[in-house]
């Protein structure tokens, strides 16, 4: 494998977005989710369940410098879940991203107090779980597999290099440095150290971003150890349920180990399994070592891993981790609707994945998902004001199965607030607010852009510096303007993504015809560039009849409406009860039409469908001869934007 | 209402079965499952969890007469579930009635030698159970809510009914009645009794049979009692609950009280709610009540009852009880198909419930659903060689996800030998073996068909003594003849059901047209009856495509296959895996055979039918423009006898 043609990320700093549609979800993090998530990590939400976050760092800041007193009650114990500490750290780096691209001093000083707090409960050997440093250090390490130390760990960290990374300032990096120092000691392959991993992977993802700022060979290595040494025989989480009389709750489930991806080695795990959020967070760690290492077993299970999600277990939406046991995988070609978990935090791990993937070789499969998952299963995971959130996103809701169908009690009609465990909500906060990162990647002779969001990014393709702008109002239309802004010319190669959903398009160069080539569906315009170039593409954008593979039993017969990247779905509020009795029949009259004051601005979609009519109440089974259909009209809404009115039924998939 | 409208049930003795299609069945039940489960109540089968049931009955003969000994040790303790004693009282009834039609003195004499156990373990106050009477009698009637004492009371006294009409022999019908009169003077509505009843009903039906034989009020009486004082306030079950300390499993849940039909007065309950068979338990016992004391609020409920399961939460084959959790109802028009829980005995009780409607009016709404549960979900239960069960039969069976998906944890694709709670197979064996007693009902003026069974059954109406005899191959042929064997003549009122699922027939009278009325699709004949008259019926049988309700979201679009009463399926050992991707399409050339060395002798259906082609294992999603189809031949078998070959895929319901 030849590393300099992997591609690399483009630096937050570098990207100012100006989109229709993504600067407005934007705005809902800084100007919403931030401060809220604020209050809520301070316990002072009237009505939530109390966070805990903080009041646990200032505890443990004042057990570890008692002559510190932060008002904290020292008896007071160890609030909420032992995995608390990441949904502070989670709003950390969101809060980071934030300021890179809107400076808010106030925000800043804030946060720069937090991490006084944070950096006082450090011990001196570096650790830093506030969980432990309250309940007694004596136990820490001694459930890797459930006690998430090493993934507070990890999303501390990332929190400490997306700040260091907005504001230069390295306090919180460098207590970071220090308990990476601090769990290098104690685990590692070497005689004397505990020969374990993350229960909950994360850490591997950021020390490969330490790392890329420290240079360190420790950090990579320690990421290399967590994947490598991951499911290798004997079994170190079996070993530590033994040795500390830990519980195994998965003891008598298919899933076993897997629930950890560490029932065998990484490198032999081509089928996704077990808990969705730990799984595509271990294999997006996988894919930025086998990035930078060039390690092609790594990249062979990545690439088989990545195939086994998106082509036989992923929702149309980009929704993953079918079931709610575990909220877990299940099994290949089971999807289905109504029981979906599809936990946001597992969609945004999957654009974690792809991007890595991405940035590995630009393939059309790759940007495809990150676009999907982006534009459908993710921001459905919040409200259109930016204030309620949902953890479970099913393709098939009923406000009475969630009531009186305990398959469904995992599923909410409507957004909540907060949740007792609250990854999700700071995990699109995370997203959203770095969603400029995503828009190209760049390796030493080219770029690519892999999604279409109204931009500017600072480039150096070949060392030569340049802005690429693009201007469009995707995903509601089709029409993409992309220019280049440069001093003189420059030869690169560019490459434009092609989505995959499109069958129809004409790219333009400078107005005219143009050669490009098509290299793993990406448009590839390879000559000399001169200032004011531009590249006018229009992605033809019908709506769609799209089915899924027969063997998926849940939508057969079935259908799901899309137009460009976006999925549609029935809404109660517009299409009355009993959505399963509509069928799209001949499908008729298509009209589609944007709506700028509607849903916070979506383009609709309409059409003459049929009900079955004439069934009385009490005739559950007749011939189906006796069967009569009335024409009606079937309104579709993006399913992002579902179940921001009434709530009520909605689906995804409508029968055929 | 007028009682003496209501047909009674007509005694096993008077019946003699002699039917292709049943009296296969009752021979397995009589040489297969009545002996392999004694085998099994002795813990005598080799490699099967012990049942305990003679064991626990000997044990507390021990301990009740110290001068006894059976061999068992007197510390061994109650072996097995809290209800063990209800397997044995089943397999007792099952015997009761093989004897009836099968004299075999060997079998009776192994039953009078238990039942003299049995009676040995009976405590001075008449008092019978033995997981009590073994861990401690001071706990008796602590826990009516979950410990089944008075359940397995209601199936003892089942058994010693069914004993005493078999043999007129009285012991166990005596210790029985001991044993209700010991309940009567500790349960009921005056003071210092308890005000409870059953956790899980049944004893009101028993009560119910006893009073028939003993006319004794005090047992009418008691059963009305628990009907009566079931869900009134203050909850008895909340108050034994905090007395006692008992645990209470569903507070947290949607069911609450309604798990147990108590959450509510009996005839404020219009909906069926709880665990399945419990609920249809309850509901036959209130339907005998009205029967026999005319309690139209009563029939009010039991008919708003039987309309909500039967039209609204009824699969195609019969089978209630939708959902796993709690073996429950769930709610309207909610019929998952491979969630299904469906148990064999949820499906018995409802022919009970059936049955009782039956006799109180013959309305041709409760002999279908009669018929459709015995043809189809009862007799899934029970492999053709009549030595493995299921207690869970599903309406679509995938292998894979019974091993990899959790909501499927439940499902077997194959019928198990024995089970820790052996509930279904001794229920099939006495609902089977008394099959003679559902043909016909009588009241004083009419005999009424409900069942076209081969048999000759001795009826009385307005005391005339008379044998109907019925020759038919139903439910592979449409031709039923029913003839009259009396001395002389006589005028009496003769209905003959004509079956919801056929929309043509022919009735001749003595080979012509003959005039008659159609009441409650009961074809009605009044009029002068001599010996030899014969009726011969002909109901058309075509194979018919039938739909849900839209409402039943899981069978939108869908289609099973009928012909006659039988509901079909497809099984991967004749149509390959993935079953879902198959159509009926136009389903041109039906083709009906018969084949008598075929699974017992069965009726197949075949016709021509389309698959879904050219989609690759990697292609998840794609736009339905691409479709594409091949021809097909579809194999249907009769459901009940899926999965007597290679376990594999099975459904019902089939894509159109």
């Amino acid at each position: 494998m030849d590393n300099a043609k992997h591609t690399e990320f483009i630096g937050l700093k570098k990207v100012a977005v100006n989109d229709s549609f993504w600067t407005p979800f934007m705005e809902r993090i800084r100007t919403q989710v931030i401060p809220y998530q604020w209050e809520a990590l301070n316990d002072r939400v009237p009505g939530a369940d109390p966070s805990y976050c903080v009041r646990n760092f200032k505890l443990a800041a004042e057990l570890t410098h008692p002559e510190l007193d932060y008002g904290v009650p020292r008896d007071i114990g160890h609030g909420g879940c032992v995995f608390q500490d990441s949904d502070f750290a989670k709003w950390i780096e969101a809060v980071a991203y934030s300021l890179t691209w809107y400076p808010d001093p106030e925000l800043e000083k804030t946060l720069d107090h937090t991490i006084d707090i944070i950096c006082n409960a450090q011990q001196s050997d570096g650790y830093l779980n506030t969980y432990y440093i309250i309940n007694g250090m004596d136990k820490r390490f001694t459930n890797l597999k459930d006690n998430h130390e090493l993934y507070c760990f990890g999303h501390l960290l990332e929190g400490a290099v997306a700040y260091y990374e907005a504001t230069g300032k390295r306090k919180l990096l460098d207590a970071l440095i220090r308990y990476a120092d601090c769990i290098d000691k104690l685990i590692g392959a070497e005689e004397g150290k505990l020969h374990g991993y993350p229960g909950h992977e994360i850490a591997e993802m950021a020390l490969v971003r330490l790392y890329a700022i420290t240079k360190d060979e420790k950090h990579l290595k320690l990421a290399q150890y967590f994947i490598n040494q991951r499911g290798q025989e004997p079994l170190y989480f079996k070993e530590e349920t033994e040795r500390n009389k830990n519980h195994f709750y998965w003891r008598d489930s298919y899933m076993q180990y897997q629930y950890y991806q560490a029932g065998k080695p990484v490198r032999e795990q081509h089928i996704a399994k077990g808990h969705a959020v730990r799984a595509v967070y271990l294999y997006s760690g996988m894919a930025d070592l086998a990035r930078l290492t060039g390690d092609e077993e790594l990249l062979t299970a990545c690439e088989a891993l990545f195939t086994n999600i998106s082509k036989r277990q992923m929702y149309i939406t980009g929704g993953i981790g079918q079931s709610p046991y575990g909220e877990a995988f299940s099994y290949d070609y089971s999807l289905p609707n109504d029981t979906a978990y599809a936990e946001t935090c597992a969609a945004i791990g999957l654009a974690f994945f792809a991007r890595r993937m991405s940035a590995i070789a630009p393939r059309g499969v790759y940007a495809d998902v990150l676009e999907k998952t982006l534009y459908n299963s993710i921001i459905s995971g919040m409200s259109l004001d930016g204030k309620t959130f949902f953890y479970v996103n099913p393709l098939e809701a009923l406000p009475d199965a969630c009531l009186k169908d305990h398959r469904m009690s995992h599923v909410r009609i409507k957004r909540q607030k907060w949740f007792g465990c609250a990854c999700c909500p700071p995990n699109l906060a995370r997203i959203i607010a770095s969603l400029g990162s995503y828009i190209h990647s760049e390796n030493a002779g080219a770029v690519y852009t892999h999604l279409f969001v109204g931009s500017k990014t600072k480039v150096s393709p070949g060392g030569t510096d340049l802005t690429i702008n693009i201007d469009t109002k995707y995903p509601w239309e089709g029409l993409v303007n992309i220019s280049f802004s440069l001093k003189g010319a420059a030869r690169f190669r560019y490459g434009l993504r092609i989505p995959g959903w499109c069958r129809n398009y004409t790219l333009k160069l400078n107005g005219a015809d143009a050669a490009f080539s098509i290299e793993d569906t990406y448009a590839v315009f390879n000559r000399e560039w001169k200032d004011g170039d531009s590249i006018s593409a229009v992605f033809d954008m019908p709506v769609t009849f799209v089915q899924a593979n027969p063997k998926v039993r849940e939508d057969a017969g079935k259908t799901a409406v899309m137009r460009g990247p976006v999925v549609y779905c029935l809404e109660e509020a517009d299409n009355g009860k009993e959505l399963c009795r509509l069928h799209v029949g001949q499908a008729a009259d298509i009209s589609v039409k944007h709506e700028k004051a509607f849903l916070e601005g979506v383009t609709l979609i309409s059409m003459t469908g049929k009900r079955e009519k004439d069934w009385s109440e009490d005739e559950l089974y007749r011939a189906m001869e006796d069967s009569a259909w009335e024409d009606t009209t079937l309104r579709f809404i993006p399913y992002y934007a579902w179940t921001n009115r009434s709530p009520g039924e909605m689906t995804v998939w409508v029968n055929q």
